[in-house]
């Protein structure tokens, strides 16, 4: 069993090769930039770690691990071009470094070379894992439709809004964790479940993004804290304000998100508080991973080999702020 | 053995079922839309008749028919917007209509289909078909960057132009027929031949699409003749007359495209038949038409089961004007 920070490394060493032609390099270069800039990797980490639950990590999980994080960084090519964002991890984003039209056919092709990698997978169960994978790729790109549909949209219900970032975030991470146990010839129950815990632990993830942004130490949280509220965002902590706060702060921050005064974000900050929101969006973060590590409990294999990922789950949703 | 007119019928029927969930509508109406302008379909149906080259059609052919066609019809998406293009086939285009964001998520969500397609396929050889199906689509993004960038360039060689046109037009006609071939058994002689086939009739279709653009008869043509010259586009006629004709010529053409006269186009053919330009643009796409056909010739297959090739290749190369 290999800890996350081990696993880590090992991926992101073999990772960091080329992985496309020298030419055309007007479409190459973009690609070998943008996967320069580096990430976290947990995505193909958590392929790893779900395949070692069962297992000693196959060959295959290697591709199929190489592929999800390939697929990821298509999605965020494109998402930067629907988002017009100027960077990413500090530096310029690949439209805005290279152009629009380049972006978009760089995105295109690091999507054709994620399906070459799948085609490499040797295992039995090699129409799964893309039925699967192409499963989950269409549920991003449905959540990225859904999130660019609300974000016009005035009233989005908790509900709708949950289902979204399921898709926009939790359903990869979910998935990662499902391939590489479908590798690793788990039953179909502990897919389940393990799939589960990869969602939960993605939607905790998400209202932890979303009450950082609000409520994180500027010093600990690495952005700027309001960022959401002054971009007027749609997140857990706004739709829950305006589906429960008391008329009067509704209309409050409303004319808020509508005028944009020089105090905003402390006067929604203070909306948020006065409504409990903050304490409804900690207590909502808490129960989806205590959900999460239900799931994995309910796993039927020794509880050391699960350590790993209790690891990373804390990594990911921290307890404390 | 089956016609074009009749596989193009069976295939366009079947074609025409709905492809995507009916929810999110903002994301899949517009797939929908964008597959109800319709097409001649002439890429499937060259899978098809790729496979019945060999063998009776196999069920398989369908599936990898329809990956190529929603393969197709994704990167028109995506080349529209690359383009501007506010129509295709007389209506709307998806950006023009749904909005860019969406445009480009419609498009990779049809790619993912395009996917699911190929993972229904049960033949032995599935893991050679996805892997020509991806050099393919590699390509093609290749041959759509190249001509955006000789679009920029101000120097483009011949054999660079004939290059791009094989990597963006023709490698799908050629790879269509192949992925047919290989579902038919077809060895790998004639494997290639055909391929060659669809590569040098493609080359030739191109040429033929830039002659008439120049030259053809405004009734038959079916779009406005001087097109491509209004628009300075780089054609394989602009390619040639700034590689061949007299300095003088050189100099009057780069003016004219400079400074767009209200005669233009009559100026630019003058200079194109004063340069022989028209003559040589007919001899070379004679040539290639002719070099498709060798590889037609030799298929180590009885000529008869040949003919439906024959027909299409005469339907997309007319020999006359």
């Amino acid at each position: 069993m290999q800890s996350f920070e081990a696993l880590s490394k090992e991926f992101t060493q073999k990772f960091s090769s080329r992985h496309f032609p020298e030419q055309p390099a007007s479409l190459y270069d973009p690609n070998e930039y943008f996967l320069s800039l580096g990430g976290k990797r947990v995505r193909p980490i958590l392929c790893l770690m779900g395949n070692e639950l069962f297992d000693e990590i196959v060959p295959d999980a290697w591709h199929v691990a190489t592929a999800i994080e390939l697929f990821h960084n298509f999605t965020l090519i494109h998402d930067d071009i629907m988002d017009k964002a100027p960077l990413r991890r500090n530096m310029p984003t690949v439209h805005e470094k290279y152009g629009e039209s380049t972006a978009l056919l760089a995105g295109d092709v690091m999507l054709v070379v994620a399906y070459d990698h799948l085609n490499k997978v040797k295992s039995e169960h090699q129409r799964k894992i893309v039925s699967l994978f192409n499963k989950t790729a269409k549920e991003v790109c449905e959540g990225q439709q859904l999130d660019m549909d609300f974000e016009k949209q005035e009233v989005v219900h908790l509900d709708e809004y949950i289902r979204m970032i399921e898709l926009k975030t939790s359903v990869l991470l979910a998935a990662s964790l499902q391939l590489g146990a479908i590798l690793g010839g788990a039953s179909r129950g502990n897919q389940d479940d393990l799939y589960a815990f990869g969602r939960e632990l993605g939607i905790a993830f998400q209202v932890q993004d979303d009450y950082l942004d609000a409520f994180g130490d500027p010093a600990k949280f690495g952005k700027q804290v309001g960022g959401d509220i002054m971009s007027n965002k749609k997140t857990f902590l706004v739709i829950k304000a305006l589906e429960s706060c008391t008329p009067v702060q509704i209309k409050e921050l409303k004319r808020l998100m509508q005028e944009n005064p020089a105090d905003k974000v402390d006067r929604v900050l203070q909306i948020f508080r006065d409504g409990g929101v903050d304490k409804w969006a900690f207590d909502l973060k808490e129960k989806y991973i205590t959900s999460a590590f239900q799931h994995l409990d309910n796993i039927t294999i020794i509880s050391g080999r699960k350590d790993p990922l209790i690891q990373l789950a804390h990594f990911l949703v921290q307890r404390e702020y």
